[in-house]
């Protein structure tokens, strides 16, 4: 699914084996060290010459029982690592992560990428349909400040145009700090057909919210920003002034 | 209205007539015998034959101060009733009741019709416009133990192809222990417009609830569920011991 | 901006003036004289004729640290003042103001809007976006015994046609007493697109609100009414005695 999207496969495939342990912090690119910061996980060629600070941070918490259990790999957070991959033409790096569908387990890691890891994005997948093991949306709610409801809204109704069930999605979105949380759909087929459509508003969402200034690879994802809240890429120095 | 959509015309008939008390329970095809367990009130000829266990049950609730005080007949339940003669293949019986705008009679009746009657699917017509009356929503979730956005924004989507006004509608959906409860439109035309396309995923629903495993009519409702959800129809003795 | 939807000069260009006072009650007719009824502001010239009771009136109250602390001129209110100008064909008057980004204060000017001015029809402008400081629609949600999710996500809708950071609005509507509040876009141009679109079912609204009998100039607005919910012009002691 991922190799579909020509995601860097070396980082996808060291993270969707033995290191997809449950509560555990990995990230996409190291081979479960434990440690709590993760080097860059994928850096678009451009990016380097035009330092724009410090990587961007991106969560990925992939809810799931049997991924959790070991059942079976878990395809949706390496689809959501190959969009970054594949989208995200400023320096970035990920922390990935896979539970069990348990609210206080879900809580409990969104907070910790967020307050812990300073995640400005955390993307989940998994966990928001109506089935009482699906906790994914209330765990997110009980995390957040403040919803915005239009992700669920924009989300529901692009899965709507492939299939009638996509209204049984309970996805949301919120706001916890300057981060933004994110239920995507669990199966990596509906992830990307909503995550091309929605990230183009995510970096300025970012930017609204004092975050990290994100671009996308144009070709991929027109991410829209009105004209004067767009920078052009300088220096470092000069940016830490402004 | 309900004639015009070919509705088995005796069960309707029989229904919106006397036994339309409010607060009572009456099923659709007996005349309001106060029997706490109404029999199966509409089985696609073909459903007998494949026998998949017993019939599941839904709750038709039509909130109104003029049809419950018999100022009018009630042509929105019937209309609901009518629909489900028509779009499902499997078995199934129907509770229907009447009730006054007054949200401690919806919350009461939506109660007793999933925890006493079993009921799997709730659905309700009336009350949910912008009024001091319209109270349908707010008894939906009060009694509901999550809810569920989808329902209400792809009925007002649909809703707004027709009528402006169709913003107006405060219409919503939630899950009560395992069944959903929906709000429909007041009006059976606005019924009709909304169900036909809503149906087609709550049989998937019902099936991710624990509930029955519904069938319908493809021509008149294609019902979608994934492809590794679909049972082919089996004697009943094979399907229990699942 | 209000000039090229061809709005009434002399009401919008008094208004966008000196008066602008955060926290103090202006009309959009009057100078900052600091009364507290300020007189209708702009009747359509086929209104007069057919009288239908007292005026309606809106109030307009545009949300902005900038634009309260005179940095800049409000275009935003205006635009508003400008469109029911232009839209509304029956009596109106409007109350506007404008107000920091501050809960409380927001707050306390939607209940006083509605509670002592009197206004059926409450419109905000500003605040509704993911920023820390966005805190319009919490105010709105406060002060609102029921809400109306429909106007959000229409309004939503609407704007993900012109760009895809319409997502990130988290715009919301409800009911205070008797008044409809809604939150519209910040930027004029954003107004006009949803406005156009939205208005068309608030006269109605503020009918089954037990509000004043708004009529739109249709060749501007087609606001919408069942057929059997619409009125013919008759003098006011006929209305009276209704």
């Amino acid at each position: 699914m991922a190799a579909a999207h020509d995601t860097p496969s070396a980082a996808l495939d060291s993270s969707s084996g033995a290191e997809l342990l449950p509560l555990r912090h990995t990230s996409a690119t190291m081979k479960a060290t434990g440690t709590s910061r993760p080097s860059c996980c994928a850096n678009a060629p451009s990016a380097s010459s035009t330092s724009l600070g410090d990587p961007a941070r991106f969560g990925v918490l992939t809810v799931s029982d049997r991924a959790s259990a070991g059942v079976y790999d878990d395809l949706s957070g390496p689809a959501i690592l190959g969009f970054f991959g594949e989208a995200v033409a400023s320096p970035w790096e990920a922390v990935y992560r896979v539970v069990a569908d348990e609210q206080p387990l879900i809580e409990a890691a969104l907070k910790d990428m967020v307050d812990r890891e300073g995640c400005c994005l955390v993307v989940t997948t998994g966990g928001t349909g109506p089935a009482p093991r699906d906790v994914t949306p209330e765990a997110t709610e009980a995390v957040c400040s403040r919803m915005m409801p239009g992700y669920g809204e924009q989300m529901r109704a692009i899965s709507l145009r492939y299939v009638p069930t996509a209204v049984l999605s309970r996805q949301t979105a919120g706001i916890r700090g300057t981060a933004l949380i994110i239920n995507l759909p669990g199966k990596p087929k509906s992830i990307r057909e909503t995550f091309d459509e929605v990230f183009k508003s995510i970096p300025y969402c970012l930017q609204l919210l004092g975050g990290p200034y994100v671009e996308t690879v144009p070709a991929v994802v027109a991410a829209f920003r009105p004209p004067n809240e767009r920078r052009t890429a300088k220096p470092l120095e000069q940016q830490q002034a402004q």
